[in-house]
């Protein structure tokens, strides 16, 4: 493999399964996807530019080599924001190739190049505020999982042709390899998961086995309590148990998850069993019990930390939108590791849930915290503002959700085996690799809003179409489809087109009896998408706290949209009393809307759980 | 009223209401208060005082004066668990006259003086650690929070008959009234609510009017948005908005509710109906809206906060000790302020629950967080450890309940109008007093383990006995009680004891169908108690999630004890699908115990909240 794909997480280790690259996959700029990948190169990642520059993110770099005389703002490993946006361009130019930003990347990468020390070091908040903790505090400082964005912006960028900050990145990594690597005398890792992926990412780009010795070196003492315990415990950071021994998903949720795509990045190009045994124990804890409907993570604001098993409060919920970022980026890892459907379904449930909802229609207004319910009372707090806001005082996901968007043509097909596999249904082109006889194949559909794929591309070409658990009655020109172990229906192409048929039924949806949080509600879903209900649909003589569905009802397709009927309680009643009893209102009918869609039209209440009765 | 009765929140002001002295209120040992309050002055009072020691915080005085090596140790407001032990013991002092402790207290006093600054100034984080941060950063440092407590324990103590601390703390009140008084250039008050009702008891002891202002100066100023506002907000320490203008029960609870005691406080000595229309609206949004079934406060770990409107869940309940205790200070305060049955029925609601579950059977360890559930896989955490510990970084908590229980006696009745009013039922003796003609009565119950309960007393004397919400069948010597508006049912008693019954009959209890955090359960009550399950009266088999009561069956009386009936649920299923079954397991009876036993036994899975068939 001597040109590296320009998707992410290619492995250099031969494996049967293999990722596309970007420019291979072209969506559609009328399906969902396309339309979500367009709006973020027209105007996501425009905002993230102009925002590094009102935020301070940049002064801070100028500000270290007296360019500025600015204060240094923003969060201690603000730097990532700048390196997670470059990031986001590189896909950019690797999927398009734009220039538009080539003027942008000088003046940015001239200016790290500035700011970076001698022997390699650039961290603008250790440079300019700090200087006395570099390396010395690795709980709290972030340095490596800054060094880790980097890495990842640098990589992304050379596969994009372009290799300035791949150099000065090396240069940082040589350093921590020297300070901590194998052959240093002190072991040291990030209190923040990020480089251990990025490195192995690095020596896919470079072919420097000693950038995958680094990350193995620290993954293998991931644990050892190395790391300074704060008040948050040592889960809090994952450095309480060894990664092979870590069963459950504990902790800050974007860290696990982080280091979770680490080590199956690890397990990629060694394939590592006992990793990999580890990960799917992880994975199970993840996401059998501690995943939200829409595919969020984080039950707990304290510590943005996972809950307990079963621990998934809807109004409470963290769900940081890095959260499911970093899973995404895990879930794909898993499917290069070990093949299997589910993978691919969590992406899909994440991308049209919990990711769609952090931002607005016009893909320059944000959430962070990404709950499945507001009450009417609520106030905006710091991380979880009632409607979303262009930016944040920590603005880990704004730039984080730009990445992922300028990365998602490289999620929706894969080469398996001796086929191609589609795991993201939505309008596009797909360059078929030599290996499996080159040509192109064409997916149209107008899938979420309908479920008919039709599939052409060259006779005999063997594809694996991903058949989601909920789609039992689907079928392939008209006959039902029988999906392998792996989840994956497999068919040869002809020289007609395919046609692949998901019911997209509305259905209502209970959750474990263990989620205490929604016990006694439905969730309505349909297809991929989850939905919800906002106050705003309802009269003002109606709250939405107060009403009851009928889940034997099923909910009316009207207009393209969905409807439901309630019913109203006209009582409020005392806090706590004899057993309440039926609601008495007037049944109405209001409208249920695609969870992603939410806040779009008003500032109010929202619920995806509905009370049943 | 020239000598000040010893019980907490005597008013100055005539009312129609007045505590009795916690001499004339004597406990019989026998009795569920009586206990409590014998154990506390033999066991946890004596362990605080060791803990302090053994925790640093009297090192941190003595290391000011370069009596002690030590490092300083504990939170910065480490100071405040001197003064609230202090306080304990001085109402053991004024309750039984005891001596024990006088060494103790002169070793300790005599050290604050030693410590103390020649203007007044007493805290040992700002003289020890922080000088520069004296008075300056008034949102964080506690510096009138602790000088709160020291006020509150030199009045209980100069009550008790020993004056040395209230000199000491009278200097220190001095140098705030110079430096932020009605008279100084500046304005300024605590991050922490607490000084408030500290000088309003102090004016109450002195009849220093000054005393009086300082307090209303602080208060009427409060939420002018003096205080730097953190992450956490303005709402977290009530600067948000006047006191007058908050409506709702907002931010870090235990402050709210301080600053509620202070607030009704200073209604009691200065008959402001405005504040006491605000005290009515907090009081509603708290106990209406945002209390739990133990009378238990706080929702969120993040900000130790409450929660919006009905935001109560049972797992990641914070409910603080203090902030329990907080309340029923201010529920006292707002009986004595407008009467009504609902505050003294609040205060037995978290004696018998929230309180009583706070320590463990020796007295000598403590909750400081108190869940209605603990998940089978809870790790813990700092102030929200799985089982009760001896002591915390933040000790806040045990010298509290220490104070609470030394002072119960004066929670028991008071004087209401011309009667002899009677608000927690236990075997006492009560002095009447020389207004109401004086004599004594005797109260004989085994309360709350059984109904009943006699009174006897002099014969033409008025009593008024609270009658709870949940005993409508009471019954007064054979008949039917009618309480008056108020919630007590007024009586004169004869020469014969009169035989107040309480019906004690197991109750299945609901929540508003707007707590989602417990829809589709019910809780087991009995008389003021709360009943819980655990895990360990399950079998091995049957995990404590996965039973489902029929709160259409009665509990069973069994030993002394209750037993339900529940059925398991075989399959545990996946986290997300179709609406579930009914549990098909074999149904056992299992026991249920009162909420403040639980975790005296095992460590292991508890709810209070059990879900419904």
């Amino acid at each position: 493999m001597t040109v590296p794909l320009v998707a992410p997480a290619a492995p250099r280790r031969a494996g049967s399964r293999s990722p596309l690259s970007l420019t291979a996959v072209r969506l559609d700029s009328g399906s969902r996807l396309g339309a979500w990948q367009q709006r973020n190169a027209a105007a996501t990642i425009p905002h993230c530019i102009g925002q590094l520059e009102e935020a301070g993110n940049l002064d801070n770099f100028r500000r270290v080599i007296g360019e500025s005389e600015a204060e240094w703002r923003g969060f201690w490993f603000a730097d990532s924001d700048v390196y997670k946006t470059i990031e986001a361009v590189a896909w950019e130019i690797a999927r398009t190739g734009t220039t538009d930003f080539d003027s942008w990347l000088d003046d940015v990468i001239g200016l790290v190049a500035r700011v970076q020390e001698a022997d390699g070091y650039v961290m603008t908040w250790i440079q300019g505020v700090h200087p006395e903790k570099r390396f010395a505090e690795l709980d709290w400082t972030h340095e490596m999982y800054v060094l880790g964005h980097m890495v990842q912006a640098a990589v992304a960028l050379a596969r994009a042709g372009r290799t300035d900050l791949l150099d000065l990145a090396v240069r940082f990594v040589d350093l921590v390899d020297a300070t901590f690597g194998p052959g240093a005398d002190q072991v040291g890792y990030c209190g923040h998961p990020e480089l251990e992926t990025a490195l192995v990412e690095l020596y896919r780009h470079t072919g420097e086995r000693r950038y995958l010795d680094l990350a193995r070196h620290q993954l293998d003492h991931r644990g050892s309590g190395l790391l300074k315990v704060g008040s948050l415990g040592a889960r809090y950071f994952q450095d309480h148990a060894p990664v092979r021994e870590s069963q459950s998903a504990v902790g800050h949720a974007v860290r696990q998850l982080y280091l979770n795509a680490g080590v199956t990045d690890l397990v990629l190009e060694e394939g590592d069993q006992s990793l990999l045994e580890a990960m799917r124990a992880q994975w199970d804890s993840a996401h059998h019990r501690k995943m939200y409907l829409t595919g969020a993570f984080g039950s707990r604001h304290r510590d943005e930390a996972f809950g307990d098993d079963y621990e998934l409060p809807s109004d409470r919920a963290y769900a940081e939108t890095c959260a499911t970022i970093a899973d995404l980026h895990w879930n794909w890892r898993m499917y290069l590791a070990e093949g299997g459907a589910r993978y691919a379904e969590t992406i899909e449930r994440e991308l049209h849930n919990a990711l769609a909802a952090s931002l607005d229609e016009t893909g320059t207004r944000f959430f962070y915290s990404n709950p499945l319910q507001l009450r009417p009372d609520r106030y905006s707090e710091e991380n979880a503002p009632r409607e979303r806001t262009p930016w944040y005082a920590c603005a880990c996901c704004p730039p984080n959700i730009a990445r992922v968007f300028a990365q998602l043509s490289g999620y929706v097909a894969s080469v398996d085996g001796d086929a191609l596999a589609i795991h993201l249904y939505t309008g596009a082109e797909i360059d078929v690799p030599d290996a499996l006889g080159g040509g192109t194949v064409t997916v149209r559909t107008s899938y979420p809003d309908a479920g008919r794929v039709e599939i052409a591309g060259p006779a005999g070409l063997p594809v694996a179409l991903r058949i989601p658990t909920w789609a039992a009655d689907a079928t392939v020109d008209g006959a039902p489809v029988a999906p392998e172990a792996d989840g994956y229906a497999r068919l040869t192409l002809t020289s007609r087109p395919s046609v692949l048929d998901l019911p997209m039924t509305p259905r209502w949806t209970q959750a474990n009896h263990r989620v205490d949080s929604v016990r006694g509600c439905v969730a309505l879903e349909r297809g991929p998408q989850v939905y919800c209900v906002e106050q705003v649909d309802l009269s003002e003589q109606i709250r939405l706290d107060d009403v009851v569905v009928d889940p034997t009802q099923p909910p009316l397709e009207s207009d393209g949209g969905l409807r439901i009927a309630v019913t109203p309680r006209r009582e409020v009643g005392p806090l706590y009393g004899a057993p309440s009893t039926a609601p008495t209102g007037e049944p109405v009918t209001v409208r249920a809307i695609p969870f992603h869609t939410w806040g779009n039209r008003a500032s109010g209440a929202m619920r995806v759980w509905l009370p049943a009765s």
